[in-house]
């Protein structure tokens, strides 16, 4: 069975609340040296088989038109798993 | 300077209505061929400079003890941006 793994992230001009969020939480565990944190997601599509051209082209379509929020967000990877 | 990517998915024999939901919504869509979809979460914490091995050691420690929440998740990569 295969996966493709497409990876969306706020855009780098959107203010992330939620990763500045994370990134002051971190300070307070005692966890410094991260200059910024940006908080996106991660989806895991999984395919009978082997992972086609045609299921990362059908991903690729997913990611632009529900997986992704194309006004303040970027989809910054589409591919199968093992290239990860 | 540099960003460590931080993945964090839900553990495989954890129900993720998240990813449920949003592959109905592929099937509505006319995208079909997904047997399955899961979501889960993308950090990307940015550091001045290269990204050592301390930083990575830190942010596996971030990952541990803040990104993912272990009863239900796994984190399942922690690496310097450039190797994605």
């Amino acid at each position: 069975m295969g996966t493709v793994i497409v990876d969306v992230m706020p855009k780098p001009e959107i203010l992330d609340p939620q990763g500045q969020a994370v990134g002051h939480a971190l300070g307070k565990l005692g966890i410094d040296g991260f200059t910024e944190v940006r908080q996106g997601k991660r989806f895991a599509l999984s395919v009978d088989g082997e992972v086609t051209e045609e299921a990362l082209a059908r991903a690729r379509e997913a990611a632009e038109r529900l997986l992704s929020n194309p006004v303040i967000e970027d989809v910054v990877s589409v591919r199968a798993e093992a290239d990860a």
